[in-house]
């Protein structure tokens, strides 16, 4: 039942590590896995504080300094659904600069035509729609069915796709629904090949709540490529309501994905509890991956500082790993542990 | 160079997990990883408040009622040293009637042959002895040398066994010291083969400051079997301060690690910087296993509600994940995600 090939990435994995440390292989240079950078969009949209725009633009051009790549910059749902990102357009028309740089893609998140049209007038090239692999969440979130989203992807895409975007599309809930518990590894593998049908360009599976588990991951994973869908075009979007993010990531990594979304500092927070985590720390990422050698093109210490500058916009505490030990090792090189 | 067994069982792993899933193979019904559980030592040591002995009783009896087998009550170090756990002797005089419980073991951190004697005064059939892998940390930690400290320790650990307690030894830094960087990993392996032939029965190896990475821990793991350290003595203690402790484990249990160390709500900080992670999370352990089908023997919902009780008594938040989503699903069942 298993794919030969990504057994064997699972294992080669660790091969190729140990003999790194080894000394016995030569350290990557090139970015090896893609960081996709979720913060001024999905992170800003679950606070309450709503950030001025100049902060966001702020925010975008400290996320290209440190390195990052692929960034969702904002969103063109209805204004009044989600005031947060009601500047949208301002955001954007601040960034023009950016999008002559062919290295860099500034997405934009897009939930209909009204929105589609919005992002192209914009001229926005990188686009990503939306919707969820449970019928329950579909419906509560989207107010229609998950056959009428694929209906309706059906022309968002493929108007977007006639224009020249590229085209993501996130499903949410892929590891767990909070309304339905379990969701069918098959609805996942089914939506999947649907809207790669439509025209997208990649697939990004959403563990929406924080359910996912690292053994679900690789089954999921390798559901989707024993069904045809090339392993380039998943992308991981996970949370860490549970903690589990980082391993869950670390097993998407082992069965060959190697895009991840992740959210600096892990901002944007998890409406189950004040305080608690949603995104994957898109910092906690790029450590866990340039630890290993693991190249990503982005540079830790930039990343973390926008992080810091981030929660300091926010006037709170995130809920990241990694841009708190940023900021302690700046104020304490000597802090140092006494403990096991 | 790679022990074949080792990477039949990392691959194997998720094999046996997808087939589960599948519905190929029957889940687990006996536990298959063993959780350490170090919150009222370690954890507590960590803290800038002093606990009462009542409230450190109630977080031991909580934990055992939760299902957790193997606890760290307290440390017989000098109490000038750290006036947090100054009240061993009272904590453990309040658990006696624990004692005579087979399937439960609980442990007391000692530092020498002085604590060796209050501990066996106090009856405690379980002990933890440390050390660092780095001369620097051993240095500064415990003042003298590791040769220096495994001299000591084979007087202590020779009558520990003489009197018939176990013997935990703790290997601080193994993944990286805050004086030194990179830590070889042949001193890891030197080190452990001392230990174990002085009488240790477990290795606890630590990431003291959690500079450990899954590659890494593999790495060290392997270099240990090979050298001849059967896998079931060791144990990994991780620290989440860089957000990895949870990646870390699910590599330690990749390649046959079954004993893995955590902090109930992840109590104990960091010392680098003020609410920043130090201890992995038993919670979010215990669920990170539960989740995938691997049997702990412990309810999660009462260990992530010591871990409430806990941050309750401090007065503080606490940096683990699993026992927020805890509170906040409690609160509101009917919070739900709107986001991707």
């Amino acid at each position: 039942m298993t794919h030969p090939n990504l057994r064997f990435q699972a294992r080669d994995h660790y091969e190729r590590h140990v003999a790194k440390l080894r000394g016995e292989l030569p350290v990557d240079s090139k970015p090896a896995v893609r960081i996709y950078e979720v913060s001024p969009r999905d992170g800003l949209q679950n606070e309450s504080v709503v950030v001025p725009a100049e902060d966001k633009v702020a925010l975008v051009r400290r996320l290209v300094a440190a390195g990052v790549r692929d960034i969702e910059v904002t969103s063109f749902v209805k204004p009044s659904w989600i005031p947060q990102l009601a500047d949208a357009k301002t955001v954007l028309a601040s960034l023009r600069d950016l999008y002559t740089r062919d290295d860099l893609r500034l997405w934009a998140l897009i939930p209909n035509r009204r929105g589609l049209e919005r992002a192209i007038d914009a001229d926005v090239r990188h686009i990503a729609t939306f919707m969820s692999a449970s019928e329950t969440h579909n419906k509560k979130n989207l107010n229609r069915t998950r056959r009428e989203s694929i209906t309706g992807l059906a022309d968002v895409i493929g108007t977007a796709k006639e224009s020249g975007q590229t085209v993501r599309a996130y499903l949410s809930t892929v590891f767990g629904c909070p309304y339905e518990g379990d969701v069918d590894t098959r609805d996942t593998v089914s939506l999947t090949l649907d809207l790669l049908a439509l025209g997208a360009d990649e697939i990004a599976l959403g563990d929406t709540t924080g359910m996912g588990n690292p053994g679900q991951v690789v089954e999921v994973v390798r559901s989707l490529t024993e069904a045809g869908v090339p392993v380039e075009k998943i992308a991981l979007h996970m949370h860490d309501t549970r903690g589990t993010a980082l391993a869950n990531v670390l097993a998407g990594y082992q069965v060959g994905v190697r895009t991840f979304d992740g959210s600096v500092a892990g901002v944007g927070g998890c409406p189950y509890a004040k305080g608690a985590s949603g995104n994957a720390a898109s910092d906690d990422l790029v450590n866990l991956f340039e630890a290993m050698g693991i190249h990503t093109g982005i540079q830790i210490d930039k990343l973390a500082a926008a992080g810091v500058f981030l929660a300091q916009r926010l006037g709170r505490e995130l809920p990241g790993r990694y841009h708190r030990y940023h900021v302690g090792a700046s104020n304490d090189d000597d802090a140092k542990s006494r403990s096991a």
